[in-house]
């Protein structure tokens, strides 16, 4: 469960308005599937280890990385690297990962770090495995792939940390990372917030008003979308706020997006006709 | 000084074809310059402490700095974070800053890891300072910057390891870090680079004809710029090369630049006229 233990942002922007209905419930997507989705939106993080000189300093460097289907990163590191050198005296590491940077407050960007220990890879099929996950996040590696003293490590996932911007972290034990899907809906939300936002704004609002507690709302734009909803932000008479509306199913794939966008606005005028009618009735 | 330790692109690339002649000696930053320039020229890093739990397993997070006098990086840290409990258990850290991500392979993105341990500040003075530096650095944060659960810290720097892409890296103590200055070339060096190739490639070619060692170069296009001299990539009727081309004076500002581009632009002419003129006597 996403336990929100801090709220920085809180303790100096304005409170956004405070909703006029009680929104309907629209499930978040959780720690794990959260971690799942940055991990599988990025190939590059950043590994800690622990130094050799001196002896168990922290050491933080870059590290390209593939991902295997359990979710555990396949690194590919030269015998030369500092932190394969540390990882050679002492296996245990962490990776972040953060989305891409984007302007303003870089507090403000999704992260996640896995905990646990960098072993060898072993095996024909597990070394192919390796290195079809990380050829696929790494294609310029292609070219020194199968030379000389570069070697596939996996990152044994025992527990994370991830914080979603302000407000919002947890962390996550391996068992649930390893069950969790990335979000289906990632590799094309940016392309479907501004769809929305330059198309559908109208559908938005009805749906911040039907079911975002914001009856009021004047204006409403998609700042993040995931299989489960649409996180918006609303213009009402009273001020700026934030909402969410949520789908009636998860997601599966960008054809079901379109279904569920569309779903969304139907119940949205629905919703807005019903208490007409009553009051017409 | 620093060493080349490691040149993996070196195991799997065309090698660059040799020179014709020996070119003419270019100096190159320093790594405690190369440090001191990137860490200048970012704003965000990635620190390295050691968990509390479990207990001593590195930890990688997102941390935004600014840049003291002597390139110390203060951070602005929450008591709420991960970080923050782990560095007042134990001071240990390290801060990695990198190249902004470019297309192609992140290996070849410049970046320094420095490692030491993460001091509070105290006195009104280095207050003032720390403020000062890490606002210029992260003007967002003034919404918060006197607000709650925040610290200044300051990252005290032993010692430092620099890779600058592929093939050049080295370690570099404290001493040389604090004593480097920042390139000043740098804040305009992609400007500079873009207006090169596009109005002054035949300087270029010159450049590298007269001091690159290529005298059959064809065509050159800067690939990096220093307060030192230039990086070219060349065509000549026996494949691609590189090279580079020094100023005789290092440069420290954008009016000196200039003045260092025209000056090399001079001698090339000089350097080939000379020749020339023999021949011709």
């Amino acid at each position: 469960m996403t336990v929100t233990d801090h709220d920085a942002r809180g303790a100096y922007a304005s409170p956004p308005i405070e909703p006029l209905q009680a929104p309907a419930p629209a499930a978040r997507p959780s720690a794990a599937e959260e971690a799942r989705t940055l991990v599988a939106g990025a190939t590059r993080g950043t590994l800690g280890t622990l130094a050799t000189h001196p002896p168990g300093h922290p050491f933080v460097s870059v590290t390209p990385y593939g991902v295997l289907g359990d979710g555990s990163p396949v690194l590919f590191i030269s015998g030369m690297a500092e932190h394969t050198r540390n990882l050679d005296a002492d296996s245990r590491a962490s990776l972040l990962v953060a989305e891409s940077e984007v302007p303003g407050d870089p507090l403000a960007v999704g992260r996640v770090t896995l905990l646990g220990r960098v072993e060898p890879i072993d095996g024909e099929v597990e070394l192919a495995e390796a290195r079809a996950a990380y050829l696929a996040a790494n294609p310029d590696a292609a070219g020194y792939i199968d030379f000389g003293d570069f070697s596939f490590r996996r990152l044994d996932v025992d527990r994370l940390r991830w914080v979603g911007g302000f407000g919002r972290m947890a962390w996550c034990e391996a068992t649930a990372y390893a069950g969790a899907e990335p979000d289906p809906v990632r590799p094309i939300a940016s392309d479907a917030i501004g769809h929305l936002n330059a198309d559908h704004s109208d559908a938005l609002v009805a749906a911040a008003r039907a079911f975002g507690g914001h009856p009021d709302a004047t204006d409403a734009r998609a700042e993040r979308i995931d299989r489960y909803g649409i996180d918006l932000a609303l213009e009402t008479p009273r001020g700026t706020a934030a909402t969410r509306v949520g789908f009636t199913t998860p997601v599966t794939d960008a054809g079901s997006l379109r279904a569920a966008c569309i779903d969304l606005a139907k119940r949205s005028r629905e919703s807005a006709r019903a208490p007409q009618e009553v009051f017409d009735g």
